[in-house]
């Protein structure tokens, strides 16, 4: 019997769509025509501000001025596979548990899962979006109303179903740090954090610049989750190669990621940061592990990287791994740890199960001892982000 | 038992450093101020095409009047981890073996290796350094000359320890095409192939570009050998990142170009077709397989990519996974396949275990059945390179 009944899914890895008056409801009158709302194409569609062509009689985002294409992204909870491709352009096409909280408490009961992290949507998923706004004290404030979202609205709704995870100003450190002070003294319980920064124009995890916003964290005791393309850059063969080969290859963020961290003065200068690497997968981890120690062992004489602890030691006590599906990751859990692992649902993206995510997680864990499946599906997430029961 | 005796070694990615006169033996008089040749670079030091500076009393590549900064790049065979780190600038600051095959046929007796596949160093893996050059017929000359020096000097010194392995002129299907037909005449048993065309600034494994090339190799029953950082692209994560990032991640290239080539027309249009993934490692296969058949299972029907084949089986069809040391891989042999894996020493450079491959070879396989060992060490290579014993 490797699901029990008694055991609660704990997904570490959901997505939310902003509802329309999100930022409307929150920021203070002078904004209210810049920050976040959602407008129509009308008749003859419109141009994005990247150049990307809105349909006609759809919705988009329009902020500071400018349209953001992309409306519910990949939002494709319950259709079939021979239906994925489109990403729904209306709320009208999406099922109502993307953007009405109570909606989704519904859809993870029908989906037997008890508690999920949210991830942003319009702003990113680390927030990221508004590093590029012109008036970044209009940023500053969109990034504090999506976090009062969360930890007002959207969690509120159902305090023992949903993980807070807030996001931050990352283009102003002090800022940063003052958010972590303030969404902590809220309730929240993990932060999203890009999984590279140079990417997004900012100092690499290489540098200082970073510290006192992962003191802060450590502090508050709110560990990162670091979300696959959350760096803005996803994997990339060829122009013409199909979605297929970035989906298969997304992990390579992740170990990108663990790889950059581990072999950063980071992990030595904040010994309490904890680290998930979201959607990431784990089947990896082993041969990473594995590579990374063998790395240390016949290169670090002669660089500048710690020379006494193992890379692979540093993982066990900084990293978790996530997954939806991953056999031989979990075949693999001795050598990955089993208390370096966390379920997710991912709802609504296309990755995820839903409405079948419990009947699936019951045939991955078949062969699999109760006391492993429990700490994977729901006693590591609830020790990782101070989530009793 | 795990390794014996009469069980030889084949190791599919060796390096040979090209001695003073490969070029200067075999080109054309009119060519031979432009041809690569070695230059000192006496008491001042001198600055390379890129700004490299050529410290005083090294020596250097000049081609086509530019100086080419690395001489010896990683052959640092026999010296102890404590010591690398810095390339020889000089031959004598290399031992005999990266350029003299002779010395080199000893090296690999001390060293209990039986047969290596050597690839170009100068030329770059792949031969890729004359894509660059101003007189293509030039470029197509010192390419056609490696070959002529791998096949009438290198691999003839001893025929018995060296698998032919040539380079092509990329920047010329017509040319490529006429290449492979006449290495394959003079008895090459592999052709060696960038793992990713767009960064060099060709087309696409997803165009029909290269098809009379990959047509050519099957007709003439040669295998692709593609090598890590055959694409001119090295993973990177930040610019102030220690090269232990970089080491550690190498085999995120090689994953790239399988899911990149999987989901490719190439392998539908080539049924001959067969690949290998050079000093990519073993231990991401079963991972990658399973991401990229649950991917082809949910994503396939709106993509223009095979609706009938599962990623896995293509991958056992065509394709092979070499390593040097890597348990996690070793352990996880049978979801990889025994007839995909191959053995690597990577002589000269630092990942090669050279004078001891040996022994680690017969530590690593100390749990592996006999069976199962003769195949990855020896049989294995002696069929895909058609390499009798």
């Amino acid at each position: 019997m490797p699901l029990q009944d008694d055991m609660h899914l704990i997904s570490v890895d959901d997505h939310l769509i902003e509802h329309q008056r999100v930022w409307l409801d929150r920021m203070p009158e002078k904004y209210l025509d810049l920050c976040p709302r959602v407008v129509e194409s009308g008749d003859e569609g419109m141009y994005s501000e990247f150049g990307t062509y809105v349909k006609p009689h759809s919705q988009a985002w329009l902020y500071e001025g400018n349209i953001h294409a992309q409306m519910g992204l990949n939002a494709v909870a319950g259709k079939p596979p021979e239906a994925l491709g489109l990403d729904p352009v209306r709320y009208e096409d999406m099922i109502p548990g993307c953007y009405d909280p109570v909606a989704r408490v519904k859809d993870m009961d029908i989906d037997g899962v008890q508690a999920a992290l949210c991830f942003p949507q319009f702003p990113k998923f680390a927030g990221t979006l508004f590093l590029k706004s012109q008036d970044m004290e209009l940023a500053r404030l969109c990034s504090a109303a999506w976090n009062d979202f969360v930890l007002d609205e959207w969690t509120a709704t159902a305090p023992d179903r949903f993980i807070p995870l807030a996001i931050l100003p990352f283009w102003d450190v002090e800022q940063s740090v003052a958010e972590i002070q303030r969404v902590a003294g809220k309730g929240a319980r993990a932060i999203s954090f890009p999984e590279n920064m140079v990417t997004l124009g900012l100092p690499s995890y290489h540098t200082d610049h970073w510290d006192p916003v992962f003191s802060a964290c450590e502090d508050a005791e709110l560990p990162l989750c670091m979300h696959f393309g959350t760096s803005g850059k996803v994997p990339s063969t060829a122009p013409e190669a199909p979605l297929a080969v970035f989906i298969s290859l997304m992990s390579c963020n992740s170990m990108y990621a663990v790889s950059d961290l581990i072999f950063s003065p980071v992990l030595h200068k904040h010994p309490g940061l904890k680290i998930a690497f979201s959607e990431g997968g784990i089947g990896w981890v082993p041969y990473l592990l594995e590579r990374m120690d063998a790395t240390w062992e016949k290169h670090r004489f002669y660089q500048n990287i710690n020379q006494q602890v193992r890379p692979s030691d540093l993982f066990r006590k900084h990293m978790w791994a996530c997954f939806i599906v991953d056999q031989h990751g979990l075949a693999s859990r001795d050598e990955i740890g089993i208390d370096r692992m966390l379920w997710e649902c991912d709802y609504p993206h296309s990755d995820s199960h839903w409405p079948n995510s419990r009947k699936i997680a019951a045939e991955q864990f078949h062969d699999v001892p109760d006391d492993d499946v429990r700490r994977i599906v729901e006693q590591n997430a609830r020790e990782l982000f101070r989530f009793p029961r």
